[in-house]
């Protein structure tokens, strides 16, 4: 399993587009410093044949241990879920089947 | 709860750095496509003061219906997980206060 960073996404996006590095380093880190801003507000990020973003705002509470009884404030906590969409896992899918066949593997098929 | 749609960001996004909303357009989408096809390899994506997409191929298995006995196959299935980074939880926790106070709401403070 290889770990892909955002410089690498943006050289081969400057090179497959034929866009300046430079222009293509701000737009993408403006998306997702937009992406962590509207879930900051509570918002949702639809990206059609991708997925949704969301943000939830868990309430505070008191916690206890359960072995010395001691009542442990919780803080509330901002988390955030990743839903996939239906188009990425169709893709995601095919992508994983024709990179298997490459390499001589197989793979089940996927429900249809 | 809004829903912020990846044409409202791309048109945001243009206007904030005085770029043609057309390159945004083509940049922001090879970006989520790289990042579809980088999962359907099995790779992982980390992105900094973000947070880290990965995808795990779970295997094919007989599933058995505890009612009627039927056994029932289930196919392999690539699922995808996203893991909110450590920059990107302060970042959202300081923009729901900021948010907050500005709607004359408040929040309890977040674990320091």
């Amino acid at each position: 399993m290889i770990t892909v960073t955002k410089k690498e996404l943006v050289d081969r996006i400057a090179d497959q587009l034929g866009v300046k590095r430079v222009i293509v380093k701000r737009v993408t880190q403006q998306f997702l410093d937009e992406v962590i801003s509207e879930l900051g507000r509570g918002n949702r990020l639809e990206f059609r044949d991708f997925g949704v973003f969301e943000s939830k705002q868990r309430a505070a509470r008191v916690a206890q241990n359960p072995k010395t009884m001691e009542r442990v404030p919780v803080p509330s906590k901002r988390t955030v879920k990743f839903k996939v969409g239906r188009m990425m896992k169709y893709r995601l899918q095919e992508i994983a089947k024709a990179h298997a066949s490459r390499e001589g593997q197989t793979i089940p098929a996927a429900k249809a």
